[in-house]
């Protein structure tokens, strides 16, 4: 099966590189031969080894925008001070992903990948390529935030800090339902055909759908109201922003790429390191933790992370607000990263 | 076209009477003919004519449900006291729909009807079937909320009280796009064949979709949370609210009908009756109004309405708190009917 997907590629993402971690046991059973996670590093380790920090990255997106946004010499993830790895989520289109892999295993056979996956092969990554054993902290947003949660509940000797922006450590029946109605938006498009497409084109309908839920849900109302998408970027009318950002972001994306996430993030659920306990699980971590929820997120709400802040030994809220909602990530509210990096600031400051 | 649709009868929508306003011209364009509006009344009209109620209908819901949540005895919307008549909107599956007209406007040929024919084909059936010419309320939720901002814009001598329950006098963007993506859930199914399906039972893909995204945008996250599901029924696990409440109840309904409803839902606009002001459409309502959005509500929020209630001369805003959120208004919260009720009895006492 061949699939045209131009988009995966360093023309559209910037520099990455590939390391393979040889064939790798996945929790759902089976094995991803030759899995190959698409790296981006900035800054240097230091001589103790002491100044990594993990970014993780979220449903649809890369190393890309996790650097576009968060990382750089003007900013708490300085590159001049840490040595920062950009890990690619498997499935993404950069690691291991349903277009890129051989045989058995590619496009719609591509096999369930869990969080826990993810982490295990981050680990092994640090380990054997960079030789870091311990990290500074570990962030992410969204389902780099589910990452995120894992790392300190599986490895709490290895992270001293973690900040899991707009995401949970376990995924709520609403959320379930949420990215379910993702990716019925992407099989319900006959040009799917069961994940045979030639190419996204063919999907072109389930994944403009797909970019209107993600719509929906990602923004809050009130960012609708304030019709806060013409700072998002030179749109003259909400239609001309459905068309080129809504409709125009998701329509290049791999549907089998957004569908292997997608299970991933509805599955997310440290739980499953302590039998099934949240509790248990949240309680086994050692890292200082800020959870930063954004105020007007509609999917991962301030709410459902306060529970599970609340387990965490070393756990405080960090509520960012912002009325773009979970989309908030992206930075396109001016008063978003200034929060961020003020939490950053002070938890990377913290003696652990 | 034969349409099989058992679900439309009074077997299980309950009685229900007919009423034909002749060939209906629509603010679209062209003419619906033999316009035939579904009523259902309770209590009399006194001498004086002036205790009539009008409770107009919402999005897939009917007379029935108004009736069962909101009328009886033991209600503020008291028979005893009030002549109650409950209209349903046209093409929801009673009034003309697109399952039950002949020929050139039926199924998917069905006209684009706006909130404002409702309301004009109401305004004319109270006059010339019931000779109302004044209503001591309109109450309704959701689409009926629509219609009740409609209602006291359009004719402010006729609405004495007005009382819409979690829903705006002018759709926002971000209820466009969610309108849109419950259309898009039934339109994406191959077996809706461009509106020529025989029967709802081939597009069930489509409408189980349509429910889970009414499901996401329902009820709250933190109902979800809470496992609220528990209370709406006799539902032992979450599977089991999925499959015979928010797939079930959606199963059974009329494609081409959601589509005719939800564009209308789409368009409401009472800014058409002032050159596209909100704020002089709104100026003119003479009417005493509570606006009543539901605390959580995720596509009606209260900040919406909150604008829209200061617009009006003599309007207040009376927040119902519930974490059932939009589908609060089918009262599975039982804190929620006491807070209606306490409102609304407040607002039928006011001298107007």
């Amino acid at each position: 099966m061949a699939v045209d997907l131009p988009f995966y590629t360093e023309e559209f993402h910037g520099p990455f590189q590939l390391h393979g971690l040889g064939d790798f046991e996945l929790e759902e059973g089976g094995v991803l031969p030759d899995l190959q996670l698409a790296v981006s590093t900035q800054g240097k380790l230091n001589a103790a080894r002491d100044n990594c920090i993990l970014v993780p990255t979220w449903y649809s997106g890369t190393h890309q925008i996790m650097e576009q946004v968060y990382i750089g010499p003007d900013r708490v993830l300085n590159p001049d001070e840490y040595f920062i790895v950009c890990i690619n989520q498997i499935g993404n289109g950069l690691s291991s992903s349903p277009h890129n892999v051989d045989g058995a295993h590619a496009g719609p056979n591509f096999p369930k990948v869990r969080i826990g996956d993810d982490v295990r092969a981050q680990e092994q990554l640090l380990r054997e390529v960079f030789g870091v054993e311990q990290l500074a902290l570990v962030v992410g947003g969204s389902m780099g935030a589910q990452q995120t949660w894992e790392w300190a509940v599986r490895f709490p000797d290895k992270v001293l800090r973690a900040a899991p922006i707009a995401g949970t450590a376990r995924n709520t029946h609403h959320d379930f339902l949420y990215t379910q109605s993702l990716m019925d938006a992407i099989t319900s498009d006959p040009g799917w055909n069961g994940g045979t497409y030639a190419s996204p084109a063919e999907v072109a309908e389930g994944l403009r759908l797909h970019g209107r839920l993600a719509g929906v849900m990602g923004w809050s109302t009130e960012w609708y109201k304030q019709e806060c998408w013409r700072r998002v970027g030179d749109f003259p009318t909400f239609d001309d922003f459905t068309r080129d950002f809504t409709h125009g972001y998701h329509e290049v994306l791999d549907p089998n790429s957004l569908l292997a996430m997608g299970w991933k993030w509805q599955h997310a659920d440290v739980g499953r390191n302590a039998g099934g306990s949240l509790g248990a699980a949240l309680g086994r971590i050692k890292a200082k933790v800020y959870a930063m929820p954004i105020s007007e997120d509609m999917f991962f709400p301030p709410r459902d992370i306060a529970d599970e802040i609340a387990l965490v030994p070393d756990g405080e809220m960090r509520v960012i607000n912002s009325i773009d909602g979970h989309m908030g990530l992206i930075a396109t509210d001016p008063g978003y990263l200034p929060q961020i990096e003020l939490h950053l600031r002070e938890l990377l400051a913290q003696e652990v």
